[in-house]
């Protein structure tokens, strides 16, 4: 089958087309998005060799469990050893035996077919197409600012950033009554943030007052987000990170100190929560799709998709259409 | 009267004695304590000029209202407006337009005789000496941590970090019922939080192992401390940092955000639970004194308190005698 692999640099290879293990689902991958941390990957984050990509819908063709077979699907991309007590806790994406789809210990979705654990598949709804659905995984991701960090309803929040991420966490964040608004750089992002019934500002146009919100996402990709994120925060406040970066952040810890800022790193969430949200309507995603490529152009895929001004790439595997 | 006077270099000067404006109290210092915070400001932290010096304790010598006049009494060091909506929260110590004892536009501690408003002020119980009355401000921001953060009880806490304010923030977490442990550098100190009860760890010794902690208190004053405070803090895990120092602090933002972990900003904290400390013996204060000077060898209780095998330098006013 054809694969996108990284071993220090990216290439479109032939390879053997996986074997699911037992307890494990073999899928045909539909289509799969290319993510922010895909392409720091490729600059080293994560030291990552394998076949690449984590957010994909498929169907499943081959499986023990028969009920699964032919079923359209999205799938949790941590793989948890089920043991530790990270994964006794409900924690199995903090299990520290953990290997990660396209990104630690795992090939990835990159390619015409994968395989995961059945435990991590979710079956997805009739009404919601595969364009839709591929944006599950990085909507969880969004979503999670809802669970773990409890941020929202929040009177005065922003999100940092105008990119994929972001412009999925502010739709998040409106769907759980917050006041909020982007921040970018982009117009054209910007302009699809408003599209979507989201207020937006341009950073280089508006610089905002420091201290002007309680809550700050933080989604630039940009190790010098940080930074802004605290000046906008008001003493007390929250900033969420959501940015995975390979270099390193400086910032004025006094600040946090003196403000007494809570900075709280979020990652993965909770796929059903992400299924609901665009079952509901409340999520719109598909607007967001700057362009598909085949998987075969996917090295032109990746060139594209480093560009500033486009929002989501998706690549859709040939053998998708047999 | 003599205080210590900073713009741009330290100096004892003799200085005229302030006049309590209508709602204040003047106070007699009877002793002062040297802060990490105050060898900050000699390096230029928040640009500070004037008498130095926010930990004291004193009598009232002179108020608008007579009850106070002769008590002995600790101070909140935040004067704050009162009308700002932070002020209308309960949260005077982050309004805008404070200033604060020693620190922000106000002179402080290190003279014969200070004033400050009478909602500042908290009477000392007879059964708490001077010299651990003068505690009570950094015991109070020790004990924030119980408050704000609500961390405790933790089963694997670490305070990183063996000076004054790490040896405070451990009994601190003690007293709260928190497993907890001291890691530091200097063999001195680490003794003494064993005398006080504290397990206590040699980081040069024993390097520990990564993500052992739940809670791991930064208390290190120095940038490189939060980088070993995420090292040692397990997923979803918190970190608390107390230090504030002037330079900006460069961390891995990748750990933060893989491992989901909040890094909390801690400062001010509250006088009656630190007096409560005390008075309860809960938290034993007077060993950590290293040496009192008088007031008019404060150059030299400086040099002496930049000494890292040190603990608390104390401020004797002449006139405290008298």
């Amino acid at each position: 089958m054809d694969a996108l692999v990284f071993d220090g640099q990216l290439d479109l290879r032939e390879v053997n087309r996986p074997q699911p293990k037992p307890g494990e689902a073999l899928i045909r991958v539909s289509l799969a998005g290319i993510c922010g941390t895909d392409l720091e990957i490729l600059k080293g984050y994560s030291s990552f060799h394998g076949i690449l990509g984590h957010e994909f819908t498929g169907q499943v063709v081959e499986c023990a469990g028969q009920e699964w077979v032919g079923r359209r699907v999205v799938g949790e991309i941590n793989l948890s050893c089920g043991e530790c007590s990270f994964c006794l806790w409900g924690l199995g994406r903090h299990c520290p035996h953990r290997s990660v789809l396209g990104i630690v210990n795992r090939d990835g979705a990159f390619a015409d077919y994968l395989t995961l654990p059945i435990e991590n598949l979710h079956a997805v709804p009739d009404e919601i197409p595969d364009e839709a659905a591929v944006f599950v995984e990085p909507l969880a991701a969004a979503a999670e600012i809802l669970e773990f960090v409890r941020v929202a309803p929040s009177p005065r929040a922003a999100v940092l950033g105008d990119g994929r991420l972001g412009l999925l966490i502010a739709q998040v964040l409106r769907s759980s009554h917050s006041n909020v608004i982007v921040i970018g750089k982009h117009e054209s992002k910007l302009q699809m943030a408003r599209s979507l019934g989201v207020k937006a500002v341009d950073l280089a146009r508006d610089r905002l007052p420091a201290a002007s919100f309680s809550l700050v996402v933080e989604a630039t990709g940009s190790p010098d987000g940080l930074r802004e994120a605290l000046r906008l925060t008001e003493p007390r406040g929250t900033v969420v990170m959501k940015s995975t970066f390979r270099d390193m952040a400086r910032f004025d810890t006094a600040k946090l100190v003196v403000d007494e800022i809570k900075l709280v790193g979020s990652r993965c969430g909770n796929f059903r929560t992400a299924l609901e949200l665009l079952q509901s309507g409340e999520v719109r995603v598909q607007p967001l799709i700057s362009r598909t490529f085949p998987l075969s152009a996917g090295l032109e895929a990746f060139d594209y998709a480093r560009n500033n001004e486009c929002l989501k790439v998706l690549l859709a595997p040939e053998s998708a259409k047999a």
